[in-house]
C-alpha cells in the first residue's frame, strides 16, 4: 500500500493568493464595469531589456544549427559563461570573493530556496521572520521539520521572530538555539534593509550555534542607500556560516524567463549527529545534478546580457520606473495620513491599515471601494496583522489612479 | 548545530558519467592525436525544428513588448495552450482521456521523477528495474527510504528487478510487496518495450497491493512497431495507479531548452497510515506550486510548436535520422558477431560484451583500442555487468567511423 507524506496534510488549506484572487473574481462577477486595479502580485510588468532580447535571439539561432547546437549544460550546474559574469559583477565588483563552483544556476529563486533544506536533517530547529515569505515555512512543513498547524497561520516547532515597527522590521538572533534561519533583505513583504552592524549579529550568532542563515537577497537590485549590503558575504565570516539566494526575475524582469542562482561557499559546513563536519557545497552539487538538468541555454545567455554595459544600463533604467512608483505611493500615502514603510530600498510598501482595521477588513474595504486589489499583511504571519502590502510593480498611469482612488476612500 | 540529511553519505561515491569522462580526459590526455568517438552520453546533437525555432523567436519578441511580455505562468503549471496541445496529441489522439489540470508542465522529466517520490511517505517499499537509470534509486537514497549500499551498487531495501536476455528485458511484478514501481520503456539503458500485456500485469499488480507506478517515457517517440503502448493510461484501469512522465528532450531535442510534464490523475490516491485515501493530484500540485515557479514562457512556446503540423513532420525527420543510426549500429554489431538489443523502439543499443570480459574492461578496450566512448552496463546495475549501451545520437560519419574502428578490434 503507497502511503503520502502526512507532513502535506499539516498544511493550512487557504493560501494567501489563490484566496485575495477569489475575492477578486467575486467583487468582479458583481461589478463587471469597475475597473480594478491590481498593486497586489510581486509581478514585474515592464519588457525585457533590449539586450537580454538581442542576446536571447542570438541564443535561439544557435540552436538552429547543428554546429552551434547546445544540449545539457556543463553538469547541470550552469555554464561557465554565466557563472563567470555572476562572480565578477555581483561579487568580485563589491569587494567579495567566490569562485565560480560556488555558484549553482537554477531555474529560480524560490526553487533553490524551496530545495535547500533537503540537504539538512529533520532535527534542525527552523527560524524565520514573521512576517514572512510563505515557502520558507511550508517546504519544512512539507519535510516534516515542524509540528502540526498552531491554528494563529503558525506551526509547532517553528521560531517566529516578529518584525515590528519598534524593531524597525529587522528582528536580532533569538535567544534559544536556531539551526536553519531564513532571512531575507531587502524583505517582501515589509521592504526593510539590513545595515551590515545588524547582519554581523547573525553571522556572530550562527557561528556560535553553529548554524546556517539562508539568506535570500532577491530584492538586492532594489537598494538605493549606500553601505546597505547587497550580499550577506560582505560581512566577514559569512561565507563559514551562510547560503545565498539571488534571481534575475526582479532584477531583470525574468519571471517568465527563469534563471536564477545559490552561492553554496565551500568553506561551509553543517555536522552529523556525532558532531563530524560536512562540507555542504558537494552535498548541494549532489542533490542539484541529480535532481535538476540546468538552466535553458536561451534563459542563460539572457541572464548573461544583463551584465553587458548596455544590459546594465537598461535594467537600471526599468528598476528606476518601479522605484520611482515606490517613491511615488510612500509620499502620496504619508500626506493623506498613512504610516508607510518600505518603498526606498525595496519595491514593496508596507502600510499600517488606518484605525487599527485588520488586513483583510481593509482588503475588503479597497478593492469594493477603491476597486484596488493589494495584499493584507496577515497573510505574511501574525506580526502582519494590521499592516497592508502594496507593490510598485504597476504601470505609472494606474499607481496614480490607484492612490487617487485610495484617498477618496480614506 | 545544523545537522546535514546524514541519508547523502550512504550514496554511492561514483556516479558512471563522471567515471567515464574521467578516463576518457585521462586517455586523450596521454594520447592527444587520437579523435575520440562518444556514442555514450544520452545527449542529442541535431539542432532543433525550424518550426520551434520560428515560435521561439516570435515569443522572445513578445517579451519585448509591455503589451505582450509574460511574468510569471498560470500558477506555475504550465500555460493552457500547451497543456492542451499535450492532452489533444498525447492523450485524445491515442484514445486516452486526460484533462488539462492533470497535467504539470515542468522543466525536465528528471525534475519530476527526482521530485515525485517527496509526497509520498518514507515507509513505501521502492522497486526499481536492474539496471536501471541511477536517478530513481539516488533519490530514494536520500529520502530516507533505503538503507545502507549494498556493496554491489545496490542498496538495501529496495527490490531490484533484474531485467535479462531470459524475460526479454522486461521483468513482471516481484513476489513480495512493492509500493513505489518504477518502470522505464522504452528503456534506458536497454532499448527494450513493453507490450500492452506485459504493462497490463503490473497495473492489476498495483492494483491489487494499492501500489503506484511512476511510469516514464520520455522515450516514447521512438516507438516504431505498431501495438507497443506509448502511454500507460493505454491499459484499462491505470490512472487508478499510475503517474507517467514526459519529455520534449529527446522528443524534440530540447535538452538545452528545458520543458517536460508530469501527469498526475485526479482518481489516483494513496493512503495515510491509518488506510485513509489522499488524492495525489492536489498534493503534487502543492509540492509542485510551493518549489517551483513555471517554465520559461520561451521553451513552452517552443514546445506547443512541437505539435504543429510543421513541426510534428520535422521531429519526425531527425527521429528518423537518429533511428538509422541505431539500425546501422544494431546491424552491422551483429553481422560482427555481436549479440545485440535495442535499437528498434528506442535510441539505445545494448549489447553482449564479446568473450564474456566485463563491461568496464570492455570500455577500456574500446576507449583503447578503438578510440570510442560507450556506457558499462555494470554502471546501471549489478545486472548490466556484461553489457554495453551504445546510443544513436551521434552523426552519421561518426557512427559509421566507430562501426569500423569495433570491427578492427573485435
Amino acid at each position: 500500500m503507497a502511503t503520502v507524506n502526512e507532513n502535506y496534510l499539516k498544511l493550512q488549506a487557504g493560501y494567501l493568493f489563490p484566496e485575495i484572487g477569489r475575492r477578486r473574481r467575486q467583487f468582479q462577477a458583481g461589478n463587471p464595469d469597475a475597473k480594478v486595479i491590481s498593486l497586489g502580485i510581486g509581478d514585474v510588468t515592464q519588457p525585457l531589456a533590449p539586450a537580454v532580447i538581442e542576446a536571447m535571439h542570438k541564443a535561439v539561432d544557435e540552436m538552429a544549427q547543428k554546429e552551434t547546437f547546445h544540449g545539457y549544460d556543463d553538469g547541470g550546474v550552469g555554464y561557465e559563461f554565466l557563472r563567470r559574469a555572476i562572480k565578477e559583477n555581483d561579487y568580485s565588483a563589491r569587494g567579495v570573493d567566490i569562485e565560480t563552483d560556488e555558484i549553482f544556476v537554477s531555474d529560480g529563486a524560490k526553487t533553490d530556496i524551496a530545495n535547500m533544506q533537503e540537504i539538512f536533517g529533520l532535527d534542525n530547529i527552523v527560524a524565520v521572520t514573521d512576517p514572512v515569505y510563505p515557502v520558507y515555512v511550508d517546504t519544512n512543513v512539507m519535510a516534516g521539520r515542524t509540528g502540526p498547524s498552531a491554528g494563529t497561520g503558525t506551526y509547532e516547532k517553528i521560531i517566529y521572530m516578529p518584525c515590528t515597527a519598534e524593531n524597525n522590521f529587522v528582528p536580532g538572533p533569538p535567544a534559544q538555539r536556531a539551526d536553519l534561519i531564513y532571512l531575507c533583505f531587502p524583505n517582501n513583504p515589509t521592504g526593510a534593509v539590513v545595515t551590515a552592524g545588524e547582519l554581523k549579529k547573525w553571522v556572530d550568532y550562527a557561528k556560535k550555534h553553529k548554524a546556517v542563515i539562508f539568506f535570500d537577497a532577491a530584492y538586492e537590485a532594489y537598494i538605493s542607500q549606500a553601505d546597505i549590503p547587497h550580499s550577506i558575504y560582505e560581512i566577514e565570516g559569512a561565507k563559514d556560516v551562510a547560503v545565498e539566494f539571488r534571481s534575475f526575475s526582479k532584477t531583470a524582469g525574468f519571471t517568465g524567463v527563469r534563471c536564477a542562482f545559490a552561492v553554496v561557499p565551500k568553506q561551509l559546513k553543517a555536522y552529523t549527529k556525532n558532531r563530524k563536519p560536512v562540507e555542504l557545497n558537494p552535498l548541494w552539487r549532489r542533490r542539484h545534478c541529480t535532481n535538476f538538468n540546468g538552466v535553458s541555454y536561451i534563459s542563460q545567455r539572457g541572464a548573461e546580457a544583463v551584465y553587458s554595459t548596455e544590459g546594465k544600463r537598461q535594467i537600471r533604467r526599468t528598476i528606476d520606473f518601479y522605484m520611482n512608483n515606490a517613491k511615488l505611493i510612500r509620499e502620496t500615502l504619508s500626506t493623506f495620513g498613512y504610516t508607510v514603510y518600505g518603498g526606498v530600498n525595496a519595491p514593496y510598501i508596507w502600510l499600517k491599515t488606518p484605525d487599527g482595521i485588520d488586513s483583510w477588513e481593509f482588503f475588503d474595504l479597497l478593492l469594493t471601494k477603491a476597486h484596488v486589489v493589494g495584499t493584507p499583511g496577515a497573510g505574511f504571519g501574525p506580526a502582519g496583522e494590521g499592516y497592508f502590502r502594496l507593490t510598485a510593480f504597476g504601470g505609472t498611469d494606474d499607481v496614480k489612479e490607484a492612490l487617487q482612488r485610495i484617498k477618496a476612500v480614506s
